[in-house]
C-alpha cells in the first residue's frame, strides 16, 4: 500500500508547526541581524565554565551520571533545587521536578490535565510555542485581554465563570512576546482566582532573573495556599538553553501524574545536564552570572529603546523592565509581515506579532528580540526598520 | 476550591505508572544483588572517555552547544549518523532525528499516530515502559503470538486483516523481556505485511549490537521499499544510558510530523549530550567498545546460564544470543510475585513476568538481567533463587 494513505492523529489537524522555527531557518544567513529569536548573546553563554563542570563532574561522579537516572531527577540536582527555590523564589516546592526545558513541563501539564475540548486561557499575544504544545492536546484557546500591567484579573474571573477553563496559562514576568509585567496585585488575584474556582495557573517564569529596572516581584506560586498554582522554571535564560534544564514545582499529586507522563516521554532528563546545573547551584555562580548578562542585557535594550525613540509617530512599543523582547505596534495599515520580506532583503530579521495571537490578525505587529545582538548590530538594524516603516507610511 | 477536586486527564485512567520504576526503588538498598532492571554494568560506562570528550567538546565548540539548537538535531551528529546508520545498520535513512533516548522516539510516534481506540499491535510480553506510552495515548493493544524466534507472522497477518491496527510495535532483536531473537525470514515477512496493508512498523532496537553468538541479522528497516518501517535506534546500551540520545529513521512525512511533535515536547535534545554521542561516531570509538563489553556481557549471561541449568526440573529458560534478559517460565503453581517478596527478604530482586504481559496473568514467569552483576554475584543470587523455587516446589 502507497504510504500516503498514512492518515496522521487527528491532535496534528490544526497544527502545522512552528512558524517561527521555520523563520529561524531562513534567517541563519551569514550576515544577518536577528531580532527574531529569543537567544541569550554568546556572550551570555558560560562555555568554559561548563567545560570545566563537565569534567569534573563525569570524572567525579561519571558512572551515576552515563547510568540510568531516575524519573524524579538526578539527586544532586534536586537538593540543590530544594534549597534554591525558596530562597531565590518565595516558596517551599513540595512536589518538584526537573525537566528537559520548561517546554516539557508545558507538555507534561497538559499530559497530565487536558482532555480534547477543554478550556485553557491564555494572554493573546502568548508564546507560540506553548500555544502549539496545548494545540497538540486539543485544547480550545480561550484569550483573556491584557493591559500595560498584564492580564485583566476582572476579564480572567467572568471567563473562568462562563467558560470553566481547565487552566490557565500566563507569562507574568517580561512576558514574551510583549515584554509586560502583571503587577504585584494582579498576582495575587490570580492566585486567589484560581484557589475560589479551582482553575490550575500554569505560572511560565523562564525571564524572571533578567531585569533591568525596577524592583523584582514575588512569583505568583508564592501567593498560593491551596495549591492550584504550578511553576514552570527554566535555565535557558540564565545559563544555557541547549542544555535543556527546567523544573516543575508545585503540588505533590500534580507533580505526581506529570513525573508517571514523564516516564513515557523521555524516562528522565539526562543527568550530566541536570549534573552542570547543580554545580552552578552549588557553587553559587547564578548570582555574578545574572549580574553580568543582565548589564550588557540592559545596556542593549536601552540602545533598541533609544533607536525607538526616533521611529515615525504612530509606532507604539512597550518598555520592558527586564527580559528579552520589545513589541511594537505600527499604525494599523502596515503589514509587519510585508515588512519582514523587505527587511530581510537587506538582512535584518524580526517575528511578525500575527503568529503569537491566538486567532491570528493583529498584521500591525510585531516582535523584536535585542539579546542576541550588539549594540552595533541593533543601531544598524534599527535604523533599517526606521526607514522602511518611514518608507511605508510615506506611500 | 479544594485541590481534591483537580481531574486528571482521561488518558491515565488506566495508567498508574511504571511498576518497574517502583521495583528499582524498593531494591535500591546496599547490598541487592539485582537482576531487575536493564542498566548497563558499571565498567561497561565510558566515563573518563565522556570526561575528555565533553570536556573537548565544549571548548572547541561551547558557543554553538549551549545556544538554541534545531529540533532537527545538532548537525554534526545529524551528520554523523547519517553516514553511520548505512554503514552499521544496512539501510539508508532519509527521514532522521535526534531524540532525548528512543523513549521518546515512541512518545513521538504514537503523538504523530494515535487516536484513542486505534489499535497496536505487540509483542506479549513486551517492554513495559513503551506499553505504558500507547496506553496513555489511549491505544487499544493487541498482543500477537510468539514463539522462539520471534512473533509469528501468520498470527500477524491474521490481526492484521480483523483489526486493522494503526501500527506494530516489535523488538526483533534480543527482545525485552524475553531475550528471543526473529528470525531472517521473519523479519522480511514482517516488512512484506506492513506494505501490503499499510501499517506502520515501530521497530525498536537497542540490543542488536550485543551480540554474543550467531550471525548479526539486518533490521526489517533494510527490507522495507515502501517507508513503512519506523526504525528506532538508542545509544543507552552501548554508551550511556543517562546521557538519554537516541534517534529514529523512517519516512521523512513521518518523521516530519514526529519533530513537529518534538517541537513543544523539549524544542530539542540537548546538543551536549548528541555532541558526545557524535564524538563517540567521528572518532570510531565504537567498535572497539561494543567489543569490549560484549565479552563481558556474554561471561555474565553464560554464567547465569550455567547457573540456570542446575534448577529443578520443570524451569524452563531462554537462551538469548545476546542483549541483556533471560526469561523463566516456572512450574505452573509458583507464583513470581511470591518469589521475589522472599528473594528481596535475601537480598536478590527481579522482575516478575506479569507486569509485561498486556493483560497480566502469566505469574509463573520472570525477567532476569545479568548485565548488571558480576559473576560472583550471578552465582550467589541464582543460588538464592535456586534454593527458594526448590523449597516452593517442595511444599
Amino acid at each position: 500500500m502507497e504510504l500516503s494513505s498514512l492518515r496522521y492523529a487527528k491532535r496534528f489537524d490544526h497544527v502545522s508547526g512552528s512558524a517561527i522555527r521555520e523563520i529561524f531557518k531562513i534567517i541563519a544567513q551569514p550576515g544577518m541581524i536577528s531580532f527574531a529569536g529569543g537567544n541569550p548573546s554568546p556572550a551570555a553563554l558560560p562555555d568554559a565554565k561548563a567545560a570545566e563542570i563537565a569534567a569534573q563532574v563525569l570524572t567525579e561522579n561519571g558512572k551515576q551520571i552515563l547510568q540510568y537516572g531516575a524519573t524524579e531527577g538526578y539527586p544532586r540536582f534536586v537538593e540543590s533545587l530544594r534549597a534554591w527555590i525558596p530562597e531565590h523564589l518565595g516558596f517551599r516546592a513540595e512536589g518538584l521536578l526537573p525537566v528537559t526545558g520548561s517546554t516539557q513541563a508545558m507538555d507534561l501539564l497538559c499530559k497530565a490535565l487536558i482532555n480534547p475540548g477543554d478550556r485553557i486561557i491564555v494572554e493573546n499575544p502568548s508564546f507560540l510555542g506553548n500555544l502549539q504544545c496545548m494545540k497538540l492536546y486539543e485544547a480550545e484557546l480561550v484569550p483573556v485581554r491584557s493591559g500595560e500591567d498584564g492580564l485583566d484579573p476582572d476579564h480572567l474571573e467572568q471567563l473562568i465563570r462562563e467558560k470553566q477553563p481547565k487552566m490557565v496559562y500566563t507569562i507574568p514576568t517580561f512576558q514574551n512576546p510583549t515584554g509586560r509585567t502583571l503587577s504585584l496585585e494582579k498576582r495575587k488575584r490570580v492566585a486567589e482566582l484560581a484557589a475560589r474556582y479551582g482553575v490550575v495557573i500554569a505560572e511560565d517564569d523562564p525571564y524572571r532573573d533578567l531585569r533591568y529596572r525596577g524592583e523584582s516581584l514575588p512569583p505568583i506560586k508564592s501567593f498560593d495556599e491551596a495549591g492550584w498554582v504550578v511553576y514552570l522554571g527554566s535555565f535557558s535564560k540564565i545559563i544555557s538553553p541547549g542544555m535543556r534544564v527546567g523544573f516543575m514545582a508545585g503540588d505533590p499529586g500534580i507533580i505526581r501524574k506529570c513525573t508517571i507522563g514523564k516516564q513515557s516521554s523521555d524516562l528522565h532528563t539526562p543527568n550530566l545536564t541536570q549534573a552542570i546545573v547543580d554545580q552552578f547551584l552549588r557553587r553559587n555562580l547564578l548570582p555574578d552570572h545574572i549580574r553580568a548578562i543582565s548589564a550588557d542585557y540592559a545596556a542593549q535594550c536601552n540602545t533598541m529603546l533609544d533607536c525607538l525613540e526616533t521611529f515615525p509617530e504612530g509606532v507604539r512599543f512597550t518598555r520592558p523592565e527586564g527580559g528579552l523582547f520589545i513589541w511594537l505596534e505600527l499604525p494599523e495599515r502596515l503589514n509587519a509581515q510585508a515588512l519582514l520580506t523587505q527587511a530581510i532583503e537587506r538582512k535584518v530579521a524580526f517575528v511578525p506579532g500575527t503568529h503569537f495571537y491566538t486567532g491570528g490578525g493583529h498584521e500591525n505587529t510585531l516582535r523584536l528580540n535585542f539579546s542576541a545582538s550588539t549594540a552595533e548590530q541593533i543601531r544598524t538594524g534599527m535604523a533599517v526598520l526606521r526607514e522602511l516603516i518611514s518608507a511605508a507610511l510615506a506611500e
